[in-house]
């Protein structure tokens, strides 16, 4: 059960309602986000939702049936879109494409891959400054220092940062200079760094865990949510079967599965998902089809010389024509 | 390595080079199709292809270095087509469309379905008269009887029949009565049943395993190709992993991959690929945009009340959408 | 439901109970086997056992609320046991070791590994005559008269054999031949193969699919014994996972498991279940601690020459120390 | 390669030593362990190691051709043992046993358990104060003050405490109260994680990715080994497949081959690996068969009323006989 109140809900109202919920054997979340207060209760005695309805503070009640409440599409009529800010808008209606570089590795590099972003349209790009990586002896990202060189370029250009957080104390540093924190596919779940997210006032995205189910995905946005933080989007980047042929073996049921079950936007990544460079593009065209909110791959001036990702990153050409093609694509879904 | 004989080939000149392969240390084996003679040689040794190349009877010559051979697109320049008759063709550059129930159920079922299709200009429909099951309790089919039916009305409509064969006994029974047989995801590595298909003239349509990989897809292809019949495609139908929100997990990945790999058709299955009946839809549109060169899923009138897979049954109206998707989805597509 | 019936059951008292049950609205298999006669009840409706209980011919009456019935262990006091003559004996209670090459190869290989059974006191001997192979192109084993000639050898030592049938047709030419008929993880769903095996008197074991479920090989246990025979027992050779480090996951929770579902003796395949050599011995000792009625192993004189499979085979004395671990073993969990 | 130094060398025998190996185009990292410093560098040149065998300072020189380096067995002649005080040892040659309930509780759970532990001679309890769990509403344990409740209780017993921390800002809190820290199944690639607990002076026990690979294992044991913490070992606890009859698949096959390649001590949770109380047992005497170094499995007074993972929980009596079990199989083994 999810209980909106109003803005002006008092202490003394909220109060009232939690004592009513918990009179009803009902255990009881207070939630509040950027853009509301929610009151999540748990509880299975069924009742009588209009015996709360008429309480003043209240908004409205929904019954969400889910395991997960507050990111369920059950109780929200319209889906969730997230503002970034100078029109980038992420969500349903929009397709957002997120390019750029596995790993940032210096300035050039960044500006090259700005630039062609800038003249393709491109808003977002994504990049890592701290990558996890299973060896450690392996390079391991420019840190901080890589993310504010980036800053400062993107921000000349109106370009949108999404790169990687794989810690709590990375927050704070990273947190003037990205435009969404990126959870990686190994810490999905990761739930303390899922519950610090929830506290900051800035967009996450949630990939799906290596071998996550969707509904662990679900579960691990419920607890962004439910700790503060509603401007979040999920993406599915392929899952680990016993196909050797490809990377990973993207899941191309779930971003249907995920559009019914969450009001949240659904971001698919192809270059992850099958990890060879040459099928990217039928598969990023492919997970738009099947109703992706947004595409996020790699792509570097040189893929055979970087660090990290070369196999499956396209070079600037190549992204080119898969922008156009996926516009093609999304306008062609949008008559649908 | 294979050798391809020339349609004037003597025995005399035939067994000249096989001899001279044989001294080579490869072995060979003899493969005569509807559409060519071969001698496949697997070997290690290298040697200059040059010294083949001027004996008499031997119109071309091609290294493979996949394990599989005549499958493989690495020694035919163009992708292969399959001609049902009718100016039914399936192959690259059109879109394949075969629709139809899981099982064939009874006369008035098989005659809506066929005006569903002649109404949508859909030319195969696919149904099930032998129909695998896990438990022995469960209906089983209908039989010879049931496909000479179908084929008696599929016959005055134009329509062509992809029908399941579950053993070497059958295929003489419905040989007559079929035009694309079908191998079923539990027969993949029925390598009896895929030896006894090559040695009939008629397209066979192989679904990937179970839980099958790519490489052993094209190694059961090989079989059938080796047997003596290249009229072959094949199928991509979802895999089995430990995701449960989706019956199978459709591995979209490899349509691209199988359509570098392999000259032959790569059909996908989104009703068995995913299971549940809405998202039937983006799923197929998906598959198509991948590269699918056909669609086969499940139509019923009343899914409600088919015999079996009604979960993942599309009904005629919105068959009919998909039908006009999928086109439009392939037309956009065949102009990239 | 299952009813066991009377030896004396008069056709006219058969009748008589299938009506009653038809009148019950449940759907009725009979089922008669070497040792009993069973009618199968399918049916939701709850009515009262004992109202049946009376009829004369019944002998008793068994609910199971499993899919699967006649090998469900809930309706067996106790678990069965299959008798190969010259008493040797597979079931709970007795280690059932069964050893051998992977691939019958010629008389010498044959009456060596004979010996070496001998002389280790084993009296099953394994090895495959029609072998299943990825590529056309590979070795497909020696056939029926290679099975001709290893029972020939076998028969004088008091050997017993078990061998792999692929397909129908081969049923009646290894009858004579084989003690028991092996159904290989890639036909484990072959449902036409289960079901003519159903009607022969002739002890079965089938394989775990290679990515099939532990209700899945049940259930195809159900189709031979509903067919007629009930001489059966099952085997875990590893499932097909994401891990590549073995050949295959033996899957040790499916031993307890199927112990506890079924009355059938349970065999492990170490052999197949990692792949490794050097690693057979610690699983198949795992395997007896988990509760398995038998082990299956691959043994050469020469594994590096094995036709096939050497990289899992073990050699003589290898097999010979295994031998000894595994009864001790077995006696230390006897005592338990 | 592996340099192991003196522990007398001397900083500028240190320099000399890392110029050197510089030179030979090799990235090195220095680690500093409680047991020693070593120097390890990666590339790809071949060089004759006795170029640098006879510089001063230079203890040992190992070439590893694995990927993971200071874990694998190719370096070490020995086992690596842990000593957790007071005679506890953890390694090759005894039978560590770790029984507990899944969350700490109460003080009267925690003495009824250690009662139970005392009483069968049992030194490890386990019990988990902060609890992973993919509901933010789920009870996510007692947190530090459980912790030094049961470390108040266990210390009088002689009883040492393994408990799971699952965040870098949890290891201070914890440090003194726990005498292994336990990484959890979600946590295993949790890189930040796994580099702190390099940096403390306490044993740490790996647990497997809940679909992570052997390899990944083994290199997370290499970032906390590589940032200077040797007493480390590793837990198999089952790994997620398709086949949904238990929680985890138990890969039996990891522990022989982890055996195999790494000279850190093996444990395996049977509880997790197959998540069904009745059958823990012959799962955890399957695990002793197969070579595990020690046991970690969940038993609680009341295993009905625990407040997670009941259902995989024995009762004090089951682990008894367990106990009972596991030392004889062990013995067995050990004689082998």
């Amino acid at each position: 059960m999810i209980i909106q109140l109003k803005p002006s809900v008092t202490p003394a109202e909220k109060e009232n309602i939690l004592q009513r919920i918990k009179s009803l054997d009902y255990k009881t979340t207070q939630v509040t986000t950027q853009k509301g207060t929610y009151i999540v209760g748990i509880g299975k005695k069924e009742f009588d939702v209009r015996q709360l309805g008429h309480m003043s503070g209240i908004a409205d009640i929904h019954r969400v049936s889910d395991e997960y409440k507050l990111v369920s599409r059950k109780w929200k009529v319209n889906r969730s879109h997230i503002d970034l800010g100078d029109e980038v808008i992420v969500g349903e209606g929009t397709l957002s494409i997120m390019a750029g570089p596995c790993s940032i590795e210096n300035e050039e590099q960044v500006q090259q891959t700005i630039n062609h972003l800038v003249s393709n349209n491109v808003r977002i790009m994504r990049g890592g400054v701290f990558k996890p990586r299973s060896s450690p002896y392996a390079f391991r990202g420019m840190g901080v220092d890589g993310l504010m060189m980036w800053h400062n370029s993107a921000r000349k250009s109106g370009i949108k940062i999404i790169s990687e957080v794989m810690q709590v104390s990375q927050i704070e540093a990273m947190y003037d200079f990205v435009d969404i924190f990126q959870v990686g596919a190994r810490n999905t779940q990761n739930f303390n760094l899922l519950d610090e997210l929830g506290r900051v006032d800035k967009p996450v995205m949630i990939k799906r865990g290596i071998s996550g189910t969707i509904d662990e995905l679900l579960h691990s946005a419920e607890y962004v949510f439910s700790a503060g933080n509603e401007k979040l989007m999920l993406c599915e980047r392929g899952i680990r079967t016993y196909e050797k042929a490809s990377r990973n073996t993207l899941d191309i049921n779930a971003i249907p599965i995920l559009k019914e079950k969450t009001h949240l936007p659904v971001i698919a990544d192809p270059s992850h998902g099958i990890g060879i460079r040459e099928y990217v593009e039928p598969i990023a065209l492919a997970a738009v089809m099947a109703g992706a909110d947004g595409i996020i791959y790699e792509t570097h001036q040189k893929p055979e010389e970087a660090a990290s990702d070369g196999q499956q990153t396209l070079n600037f050409e190549e992204s080119e024509q898969l922008i156009t093609k996926l516009r093609k694509t999304f306008e062609l879904r949008a008559r649908f």
